[in-house]
């Protein structure tokens, strides 16, 4: 194991020559799923793959898989890769650098002629970044049961174009029927698109799951009136209210660290200088590594809005989406952080904050990640920045870890469809509503 | 003049017949100035005053102006009015009021044949709201020297269009130089838009003057990051300095009383729900009577950004528009006085706490207001609410003080324009730029 290294350089041409496919004048890439610059790096993914003696495989929402034969032949694959499509704004590493370092053990496993026990399978997930048709890790999600492919077929672009038809439009309709393809387990490496590794000088993040993560939709109704007249102690001003409820938020994910809270929307009515605001919408993100902390998070929420609307306010919290918290599995946790230490690269155990296709992967096989850091913790940025040698150490301890699991596991084909660990109905929930008005206090 | 009386069916009538231009379902009005819908009520005021042989010109920022001969053809007009346009979610009495019981007069006035020494001139301003082109109160500035012709042609809507291109696209460019119709003096009836009188049981608010007013821009920087994988540690949230500073206008209105201050507007970018906001651009509105009293709110304001620039936050303010405190003209106040106790309707002297056109007018020719309470204090809002019986107070006791000062005053027509106690200088200002940022701790 410790003679096989992979080819930082090689690895960096591969993500510079397939950076044009969608290329930006400022040095990102806009490569929006099923459009034409994804068929373009879809079918250079083929070629190079096709070129090292791999199966190739395309399921019927998209996904690719392509295989590299192990020594015995009744094993299941062990997984590698990511996703190729970019944010409208997106840069050269976000989800490419999974997928292109995949590629880059394949060469160089094929260089040096060693054999893995278990069968070598890199994957590109179709949609994840969710920029183009609503939501994101689509093809994955498919993959995993959480949507199916009926529902993935029907989502529409502003466009108007179905994902369907635009599947069928870039040729890349596969005949595999979406789930089928069973893996022993997968390891996705993956810019961290936050600045803890940064922050802390580390250069490989060993991730142990997914935050558990919340959105809700606030809205706040008080009484609009005129700015200049109405004395401050007679006002019933919605965006007063607001105010103390976004720096609430603030407060109760300070208080459950690591937890996160943000309030990224405001929608102010009528939003004239001179009115004061009656009406006032907020979104709200909750997440934290463990669900029943997030439940503790969203009670105080809940108690404070009944607090405040003793004050006249009329307040309504939904629930918009949640996604529950992801924990990978020990063994391939422990393989990532092996390999990691193989190469005396410095690390840290996190949670990554962001949603990514190893979420919904990790309900129907053994599944880790590895993140790099990213210069400012910048991602759905042109200007997202990870070196060469950051690409190089990231790719190298999949690598390593992926030869770990090769011995360690022992995973049949037939027994790699969903068998491992499911964790069946914590899925994604839809657009669950919560009112509470002043005549009725249910929050 | 005891015989002289309004006719308070007529002109409720009137009040509902223009109702529906720009009518709302909710029992509002929605008459953006320069729109379509002010074409309409524009139109529909022309062939009412022409009906009634009324003299018309139109200025060049669109004021209209309607005059009814008086017996010495050597006195300049006492001018009655208000405006006709609307806030986006406007009510139906708001400037309405003083331009229909202005109509009222003038059919009142010719239905009995009495003759008055002045003319007699109803006036329409063009955009008192502000609300499609900023900043308010524009054609009464323009008519009083405060802003010129060329600044008011170049304001843009959010839509894009210009006041110029729209004033024109609406037919109402007229060729009367702006500024060049001279006043005796000038009576405006309007709403309270506050509840002083409705808490005091006052039929009639004698207003001796206009608060001092100032609005600011208030734009926050921060960093832009993603929402799930940046700790709260590392994040530089622009919104939640928004929120902190959103409180402390609050807070400086509080120790203020009866000073006021409104945070009406509120933009936040990029406004996703899943990344921490890195710019939010407010208003702010302050008021006070007293112009010293406001100087010590913005030092406040100015200190607390002062702080907030420690903490690494970019923070721009920068004044968009103010006017100073104004005080009436005491023998047209007096009049007002007068015109009420003439019915023995109940009356308070007060100041107003809205900008008004008067405020403007104030400097080229002697003003003051008359106020009648609006239900809940309550105004730029559809439920704005006024009964017919106030209307009617108010139309009669503007018709008795504009006969008092048809006897009182003695004003020629070549010593009306800008001759009497106008205090020069203490305009509004333009856009003052005052940027700070934490290099350059100039607030």
């Amino acid at each position: 194991m410790q003679n096989l290294t992979v080819n930082g350089d090689r690895l960096w041409r591969s993500l510079m020559e397939t950076a044009v496919f969608g290329g930006t004048p400022k040095g990102g890439i806009k490569r929006l799923t099923l459009t034409e610059e994804d068929r373009a790096v879809r079918d250079w993914l083929t070629e190079q793959c096709l070129a090292l003696d791999c199966r190739m495989s395309v399921d019927e929402v998209g996904n690719m898989f392509f295989t590299r034969a192990g020594t015995d032949p009744t094993l299941a694959p062990i997984a590698i890769g990511s996703h190729l499509d970019t944010q409208p704004t997106g840069g050269k590493f976000d989800g490419i650098l999974g997928v292109l370092a995949g590629l880059e053990i394949l060469r160089t496993l094929n260089e040096s002629g060693y054999e893995t026990r278990h069968p070598l399978m890199l994957v590109n997930w179709t949609n994840e970044e969710g920029a183009r048709f609503s939501p994101a890790m689509l093809g994955s999600g498919v993959h995993a049961g959480v949507f199916d492919r009926l529902y993935a077929d029907t989502r529409v672009a502003r466009d108007g174009q179905t994902f369907g038809d635009a599947l069928e439009a870039i040729g890349f309709r596969g005949d595999t029927p979406a789930g089928s393809t069973g893996m022993a387990a997968m390891l996705e490496l993956h810019i961290e698109q936050g600045p803890v590794l940064e922050a802390q000088g580390k250069d490989i993040g060993i991730v142990e799951g997914v935050q558990s993560m919340r959105w809700y939709d606030l809205v706040i109704e008080g009484v609009e009136a005129h700015a200049g007249p109405t004395p401050m102690a007679l006002r019933k001003d919605a965006l007063l209210a607001a105010a103390e409820l976004i720096l609430l938020v603030e407060r109760i994910a300070n208080s459950h660290a690591p937890g996160v809270g943000t309030v990224g929307c405001v929608e102010v009515h009528p939003n004239s200088r001179n009115v004061v605001p009656g009406r006032v919408a907020l979104s709200v993100d909750l997440r934290h590594p463990e669900d029943d902390q997030l439940d503790v998070m969203e009670a105080e929420l809940r108690h404070e809005i009944g607090a405040r609307l003793k004050d006249g306010f009329a307040i309504t919290l939904s629930e918009h989406w949640r996604s529950p918290a992801v924990k990978f599995d020990s063994l391939c946790v422990d393989a990532v952080a092996e390999g990691a230490a193989a190469c005396g690269y410095s690390s840290v155990r996190i949670h990554s904050g962001a949603g990514h296709d190893s979420a919904y992967i990790a309900r129907v096989a053994p599944t880790s990640m590895i993140f790099v850091p990213c210069l400012g913790g910048l991602s759905h940025n042109e200007a997202e920045s990870t070196t060469k040698e950051q690409c190089l150490a990231g790719a190298q301890t999949l690598l390593n870890a992926v030869l770990c699991l090769d011995r360690s596991l022992d995973v049949r084909a037939g027994d790699a469809l969903g068998t491992i660990g499911v964790a069946v109905g914590m899925g994604s929930v839809g657009h669950i509503e919560d009112t509470a008005t002043p005549g009725d206090n249910r929050i």
